[in-house]
């Protein structure tokens, strides 16, 4: 078995990959949200002084990665890989960001699962000794979001009370070999789930089996006990998809639910927000946990931690031709020394 | 520095990660083209017996990655991760196999150039000791990508000369540690190259100063010798976009016009098969890759090649908006013993 491995399926870091900065940006609507006082950057305009939400999108994970190479010191020709993914066709934000940053860029799609995915992939590549600064990080936008995957937004759709509500934000971390701050100890790859969920406007329900079958694994592969965890976060769930995700992970003997929430139950106060089962997008669980998660990290609040970033592989094309829809999630598990 | 790099930008991996089998598919055209005896499946029906394209897409990658597996004599349950990315909105057709395949899947979006970052990310997780078995591939499909990217070809839209035609097909490898087979030796991560060409139609000019910059940091980095390759591959530049990374590397001194050639236009009879510039999509290099360039690595008629998968990170979005075409390459070197 290959030397990094632990059970089935989870990876064991040995090399110490650490997070050794992060920056988060989030648009009007989150920046009024009970975790204001934790993301870095608070956006009054959610174009960001550009022509098109497209546009802003991209200037966002400029700015995250732009500003996290700047937090450790560091000038962008000294990263030595960029990897970034979004929700938009051909990922164009965070491809037009990799052009302005002129960083070797990594391009990656795993929809809202983008954040862990990112850090499975640098973690690894910083532990193997393939590079020493790698930059992560992924974004989503409300408007970008809502006119390629449902309606334009001037047609003032209402939403049934399953839909989540897409974030406008960006998260980024900085990765690199056994330095000062939090590691990055163990990580599990998700398989792509699909229990039949055919409504896109119910991500949780779709979402859950695939968080589920992850956060099960990597239990069973380490025999690690969940009240170890100050907190297991999952990405953009929402109300219903977590409630889904403990009772089928206590139906298999597990119970998690003493350390758990979910990043798009966080983000929102969903009474008073009016975003239905909580917010989404690959831009949740990035803003989350390079906001609020890591600066609890980093203040020793919290000492470790899962994020479960999960994503709904359905394109409009696939819900045009009547397909039901695949979701992901990838674990990270993040320990202070 | 890290301890597997060498120059600037080159990853030298140490393990030996090998490619122990691969397979390619293609479509009616391709199967009449001057490469037809090196594919391992030839389509004689572009819907492969499904109700849609994009089905279709992603039962062609399916088939690859079953086939590579059985022929490494390796079942789906002992490879450890599935890497794969093509064209489409969401990577509908990856995300499809993933879910029939249940591998733990990692996405990628490199656009044409996901070949080559598939075999980049597998070959260094494999030479960390990540994985004992990655599957990597990637597909393209003519009748997606035109009404996708362009229009629908119901119109009979005529192209312009400076035009390729994509390529349906794909090409999967399977990726293991220091085992019989050609060796993944060197990779450069490309960075996203911009010279401000906005002509959809034209990919071949907008891709190869990313192909140039590209094949000019791996010499700069190793010292290698271009003449000591069989052959330097590009992926999809087309007749005009080869003639453009031959000039402009000559202009910085490197010379590669011996062994150079480019995917695209070995995949198709140009005359003949009226295809304008040539082959392009991520099918192209996938197939030509595991169909051409690795038959002829395992008979040792080649010893030493690289692989340049070029990618046009542009959408229909991108280019309604009036922006130009960001371009990428990876490049892959691989040797016998």
């Amino acid at each position: 078995m290959a030397i990094n491995r632990i059970g089935k399926r989870t990876v064991k870091l040995k090399n110490n990959p650490t997070i050794i900065s992060a920056t988060s940006i989030v648009g009007p609507k989150e920046s009024q949200g009970p975790l204001k006082d934790y993301f870095d950057i608070l956006l009054d305009d959610d174009l960001f002084g550009e022509k098109s939400w497209e546009l802003a999108e991209s200037k966002m994970i400029q700015t995250v990665m732009k500003e996290t190479a700047k937090k450790a010191g560091k000038n962008l020709d000294e990263i030595d890989f960029m990897i970034g993914g979004d929700l938009i066709n051909q990922i164009l934000p965070s491809s037009f960001a990799a052009r302005e940053l002129s960083i070797p860029f990594l391009g990656i799609y795993g929809a809202c699962s983008n954040m862990a995915e990112g850090m499975c992939i640098s973690s690894m590549l910083i532990d193997g000794g393939f590079a020493d600064y790698i930059l992560s990080g992924t974004s989503s936008h409300y408007c970008t979001a809502e006119r390629q995957f449902r309606y334009p937004l001037e047609l003032g759709n209402q939403k049934p009370m399953t839909a989540q509500w897409t974030v406008t934000g960006s998260g980024c971390v900085l990765v690199s070999p056994n330095k000062k701050g939090p590691k990055i100890k163990y990580l599990t790859i998700g398989k792509v789930i699909d229990k039949g969920i055919d409504d896109p406007n119910n991500m949780g329900a779709a979402m859950a089996p695939a968080a589920v079958d992850t956060i099960y694994s990597y239990f069973d592969d380490t025999k690690d006990d969940p009240n170890s965890f100050d907190i297991i976060a999952t990405g953009d769930l929402g109300t219903l998809g977590m409630q889904i995700t403990i009772d089928f992970l206590k139906e298999k003997g597990l119970d998690i639910s003493k350390v758990y929430t979910d990043c798009g139950v966080e983000i929102f106060n969903l009474k008073e927000q009016d975003v239905h089962c909580g917010g989404s997008g690959c831009g949740c669980s990035g803003s989350v946990f390079a906001g609020y998660i890591y600066k609890k990290l980093i203040n020793k609040e919290f000492n470790k931690v899962m994020l479960v970033s999960t994503g709904a592989l359905l394109s409009p094309t696939s819900t045009l031709q009547k397909q039901t829809i695949p979701s992901i999630a990838h674990a990270v598990i993040i320990e202070n020394d």
